[in-house]
């Protein structure tokens, strides 16, 4: 998986930091999670191709975290794009979106997909070929979902050596490769965990942005390769953060920790403060495998 | 008048330019004429202070000129701004903006007061005490005004030495620049031409983007000081021009040519043109006083 940072300012775009926005690769998928103001340009500025963005998730219906979504919306219309576009976010995006749409007496020449989310408990909210996306349920100000991608399974690895011995044909090879067992022309059932070993460990991405701590989302994180959590405040300012519904860097890797995640990138930072690496400096006391969002910034996992 | 040019692509922002916006200076008075995607954070990079903006303009409701504009709204409130704000704009403007607020509960601070505007005829739409603001009706594929900013006349200046030689006391210098005569204690009435001179002619600058070629146009910003007029394509595309109801460089210099008008500024470039001087060198041709806007330049006039 790769994750580029497009945006990760609180509240409010400024000259040095765009508002929230992430582009994920998950097995080959591109995928845009939350477009604050001048999304687009900073799509562009990453050289992202517009056109391999085919799902975009909004995870809450405050200004830093869609009002980009139209105006990337509009452009992929210049551009003549004609592949569907699948939006999940909260009741009241479609509304949004088709209300300045009709004002503007545009239209879109491709499929616009809204997927409206209203449960409060997380569910599997897109199911396909290359991955999955379940939401997590988040406490905020407004209704908010953070999102958790998950790799979908991969194939079983053939042992090569092993087909050959047994001189299977490899007409069989794509079944074994599914798990199947093989039945020899005498009669003889090779079972596929002689053929084959497990594939590589799915991997998974949780996306947590805005929300007070919470503990209820440790279970549907649990063991992600990577959370990215808002750490709106420093603990100085953890009333404010509690008044907010937003999280310290301390609470957010005290998350992490419970969550066994892999690696926890920070973000959402309130421009109050001059250096965002006081974030990851609290963190690390708790949680030690912690990294800062950054404009621009590229993470492998 | 100072005009500091924030935007002027056409259709979409990249990373080299911003979509339409512009502050105007008039009388010390700091007005916004359309806000595209980004308008916030390139107000910033030219350091316009927010605080001084307390009316806003939107030509017509087409993303490139007012997409910008609820997230420029949510920062002045993030910013706990507390004085008026007018917008002034097509009907429907009003709508989105407070669906967009409603559903983020979010809520403005300061008062949000909306001009909508309807009317197919050039109307007084402004008169502040420093400036009047006049609409030009446009014609483009929705309902679209250009703004016509005129400062208000100034008092007719004092001729001191005049005053002294009748002996006037300063009392009635308030008075005599308003226009009024002077009876003297004999009852002889000094007429006020003799007393003060024409105050300085007062300056007009015409803002008219997007728009077909109209010659309807031409009485309403006749003589004015500055022109901007869009220019969306080159002559090579004068049939995609009439196609998509804009303007080429040459029509628009006809424009200010019959409106007589000091200067002449090109804007809302398509972004299919390598070098924007081209349009400068297709429309120099027939008005020769022309430049081209340029994100951060400023034009003083």
């Amino acid at each position: 998986m790769k994750l580029t940072i497009i945006g990760c300012n609180a509240a409010t775009p400024t000259t040095t930091g765009n508002p929230t926005a992430q582009v994920l690769e998950v097995n080959n998928q591109m995928v845009l999670i939350d477009c604050g103001e001048g999304t687009q340009t900073a799509l562009r500025k990453n050289k992202i191709r517009f056109s391999r963005i085919n799902h975009i998730f909004i995870s809450h219906l405050h200004g830093d975290h869609f009002y980009g979504l139209i105006g990337l919306i509009s452009t992929f219309s210049l551009l003549k794009r004609e592949k569907d576009l699948h939006i999940f976010g909260p009741k009241g995006l479609k509304e949004i979106i088709l209300l300045q749409l009709k004002l503007s007496k545009s239209w879109t020449n491709f499929k616009l997909l809204f997927h409206e989310l209203e449960s409060k408990a997380s569910e599997t909210i897109l199911t396909h070929e290359k991955f999955l996306v379940q939401s997590i349920p988040l406490k905020h100000r407004v209704y908010t979902n953070g999102f958790l991608f998950k790799e979908q399974p991969k194939e079983r690895k053939l042992l090569i050596h092993k087909a050959l011995e047994y001189n299977i044909d490899k007409v069989y090879y794509k079944g074994i490769k599914k798990g199947k067992d093989v039945v020899l022309e005498d009669g003889t059932i090779i079972p596929n965990r002689e053929l084959t070993e497990d594939p590589p460990k799915v991997k998974s991405y949780a996306f947590c942005s805005d929300t007070m701590y919470t503990e209820s989302i440790v279970p549907i994180i649990q063991g992600a390769n990577a959370l990215y959590h808002e750490s709106t405040f420093l603990e100085q300012h953890s009333e404010l953060a509690k008044l907010t519904k937003h999280t310290t860097a301390v609470e957010a890797a005290h998350i992490a920790k419970k969550a066994n995640v892999g690696l926890l990138i920070l973000g959402h930072f309130s421009t109050r403060y001059p250096d965002y690496n006081m974030f990851k400096n609290e963190a690390i006391s708790v949680f030690e495998n912690t990294e800062i969002a950054k404009d621009e910034r590229v993470f492998e996992f």
